[in-house]
């Protein structure tokens, strides 16, 4: 909750000693700090103008419609955008929300998990709900400091010490030699290197240079 | 991974014991009975033609391009469309990955935690990117069978059977009975029961009228 900025914390019939014993670890977060306590579902949602309910069920009978978080994450995100409050029904993980629960929702929605393995452990089930609520595929992607490409000068000299090191190594075959520097003037072409790559390859390729002069 | 349909989990340098007790778990899926290990990251990834990172952390210095999640997810999405392995290399819950394991990925990708709460528990981390991989925004919606909208002769017997009530516990003053009478009419209607649900209706205003007839 706190990683996706969703403080309020509302728990209904909640176990006595797992409650006690988050309030007061050493990393109790403030959300749990601030947890409010309720009897009843009723209670617990009072204040809110849309609630939610969620389920491990497919298409069992239905009372309610039921969406997948998808299409239902739009929903309340509306209404929270419109400044009305929303709440998110999350039931206990082994029994999930009971029917009585349900009554209470507006409608619900139901994580796409596979058909044969439906039910999600609570922690991932509500971390998944409140990341469909603020994702945001308008996001821009963040790219290491602009690399400046390389200019034709220095690759060709990149291409000019690899072809020495390929001569010196005995790779190039002398009838072919022609058609071994074109083939590898187009593969250095295509590394797409970045002008600080090509100094360090350089390097790399003269120090080959330099140990084939020393045998 | 298994709620979401992935069960290649590939484990490096995992801590001993807690693999042990894992796959020896009543419980343990078949994701982790057939988890592989290895000791180090390239073995890991030896088969993968796109490998991506996951990280906590927002602009920090940059090696690698950044996505965040919302649109590194297409990028995933569409590698694996083609046929392609893809991998997704999550960190340890306490240190995230290393600069080392990071040289071994195409780009990171990040999940949109707000900046004061970056780093999630793994388990969560995991199921929140695996759903981003696998949600479809134009899945359906299921609603409740096709529910028989009321028919006006209804809606007027419930209208009708309201205003005997109303009458009966004096609500309906004689002075404004006709004002009354069309501003119940258009709340039946705003009402848009269907007819299963007027049968209720008339059942309960039916009661009421009874007992108002005995008193």
């Amino acid at each position: 909750m706190s990683n996706f900025g969703c403080f309020d914390l509302r728990l209904v019939n909640a176990y006595r000693v797992a409650v006690d014993e988050a309030r007061s670890a050493v990393k109790a977060g403030a959300v749990i700090e601030k947890a409010r306590e309720f009897t009843t579902v009723a209670e617990a949602v009072a204040d809110c103008s849309l609630v939610v309910g969620t389920t491990a069920i497919g298409n069992r009978e239905l009372q309610h419609t039921l969406k997948r978080l998808e299409t239902g994450g739009t929903g309340i995100r509306k209404h929270l955008a419109a400044g009305a409050p929303a709440a998110i029904l999350f039931g206990s993980e082994k029994f999930g929300l009971s029917n009585d629960d349900m009554t209470h929702c507006d409608w619900l929605i139901r994580i796409p998990t596979r058909e044969e393995h439906g039910s999600m452990n609570l922690g991932q089930a509500v971390a998944v709900t409140l990341y469909e609520l603020i994702r945001n595929p308008r996001a821009v992607t963040a790219t290491p400091r602009a690399k400046k490409a390389a200019t034709s000068e220095q690759l060709e000299r990149v291409t000019t010490l690899l072809l020495d090191a390929l001569r010196h190594s005995g790779y190039v075959n002398e009838k072919t030699a022609a058609s071994t520097e074109h083939k590898t003037r187009r593969l250095v072409k295509r590394m797409d290197l970045p002008g600080a790559d090509v100094e360090a390859l350089q390097g790399m390729l003269r120090q080959i240079l330099w140990k084939f002069g020393q045998s």
